[in-house]
């Protein structure tokens, strides 16, 4: 398979369906790029755009969107439910097939100076591109949000990485920065007691002392009469899929409950489930080049 | 991911590097094709190349090898250990992604056609695309082999499919047609006793009566002092990976012993190994088209 980076860019306008068409067309544009989705929210005013492809690409096309976005909205006139800092809020970029996590830092870093240099946006890097371990939650880089931006970029301690220091009152601050794809996935068990289910989630997930990539509640099923643990895998290279299911199976059968299924929501690179069959299948010295599809865009 | 096609022809001529190569060069020449590995055998005095690429680019490279090694080799000069028929001997053509066996069938159909008319070679249709269920074993299909075939295509039984009845005597006759991959999977046991290994190997192998897409033998991997269960499996699809595995384990424990790993030798198509992290896993109603590297050659 070729190098393949995702990116899921959000900008502040979920309304007016015209800039959000000619800010999306931006990746649409740009050879080498596949849009995936946009999905505008009109409470939040604000849109998520998901598309893929090769490093070089997907940061052409970031920054266009980025360029567009810093033309058409206005932040000083915006409003919405969900916190916000800037037209281009923030760029995610994840590294999904033939490309380390150190490429996509450094592409964030390029891109971050990019979009500081030239449109004169003050620019933070966050998750795993952050220059400070302060700066790596986005709640965090966010909190004061658009309003207190201004002030917030005075002390030391929230000096953008690039731009200006002086708020863009138009365009407002963007966070760029690189973080592992987050996988959806959740179990199933044949009972509808949802005490079941959240006592295994509090035994699996990081935050309580299981998996540490692994979040995890249980939630309720309610046209199949069954509980489930819902989870979030934020990093499925370190804490992978056949690992919390094994886990949650053991849990289960404390209780005298069995596992009936789990599902996959959304998109996920093929290395998370590729990794499962070579656990339970016992593969010794298995190789991602013996996949027949891979070789073609070596 | 893309539509794939892999192609493995073998054609007749295994010393001459010069000939060896120009025939070669025609699959390197063909865009939207790559070449995977070519092995010349000078004992039987021909060479397997193996490429894979989109339908349309496979189809051109696979006739290109054929007019090209049907101007360089000349069968009524040939000799060898393994039994051949023509020129290119044979040229079988696998579904690898987004591509069905019927669409293989076609292909085969159109390419042998084209051999027939433009090159005025002889073309039997074998395996999934034979036209009578006695061409379909290649084995049958060369039986009399170049020296035989031109007594043979005068039988009813043994016209060819396309091109003339008349021994192209230069070229001799090719075999074109579609079959599943072969995914070579082994399985190894903590014993040094071929016995066990043999048993469990007639117990799950299709032809004693076990998995029908499943060829397997006991062999003994004498530098690690352990057995183990060698297999082909020739439809993935029908006999997955994740059943044979579980079925040895099963027959293992019968006789006190246990799988200690598998491996896979050389490539294999992703789904052969997907459908078990599917089946591992539980997963309710996955679909291919959630692996996120796939959406980007829609």
């Amino acid at each position: 398979m070729a190098k393949i980076v995702q990116c899921v860019p959000n900008f502040s306008e979920g309304r007016d369906k015209d800039i959000i068409e000619k800010i999306v067309e931006e990746v649409r544009k740009v050879e080498g790029t596949k849009l995936l989705d946009y999905a505008p929210d009109k409470d939040h005013n604000r849109c998520v755009v998901t598309f893929i492809g090769d490093p070089s690409a997907v940061k052409e096309a970031a920054f266009n969107l980025c360029k567009k976005a810093s033309e058409l909205i206005d932040m000083s006139k915006h409003s919405g439910e969900h916190p916000r800092m800037g037209a281009t809020d923030v760029i995610p970029l994840i590294p999904i097939s033939e490309v380390t996590m150190d490429e996509c830092i450094d592409m964030s870093k390029e891109l971050g100076e990019k979009i500081g240099n030239e449109l004169g946006i003050s620019v933070f890097l966050y998750e795993k591109s952050a220059s400070a371990t302060h700066r790596s939650n986005l709640a965090k880089v966010r909190k004061g949000q658009y309003e207190g931006m201004n002030e917030k970029m005075k002390e030391e301690m929230w000096k953008p990485d690039f731009g200006p220091i002086e708020l863009n009152t138009k365009s407002g601050v963007t966070a760029v920065g690189a973080r592992m794809p987050l996988v959806a996935f959740n179990v199933n068990l044949d009972t509808n007691d949802l005490k079941i289910a959240n006592k295994i989630a509090r035994g699996i997930r990081g935050s309580s002392g299981g998996l540490k990539y692994c979040k995890a509640i249980g939630i309720e099923i309610k046209e199949r009469d069954i509980v489930q643990v819902s989870m979030n895998m934020v990093d499925y290279t370190k804490t992978p899929l056949f690992r919390v299911f094994d886990l949650i199976e053991r849990e289960a059968n404390r209780y005298g409950v069995n596992v009936i299924g789990s599902e996959i929501i959304g998109l996920l690179p093929t290395a998370a489930l590729i990794n499962c069959a070579d656990y339970y299948l016992k593969l010794e010295d298995f190789s991602d080049e013996q996949l027949l599809e891979k070789r073609i865009y070596e």
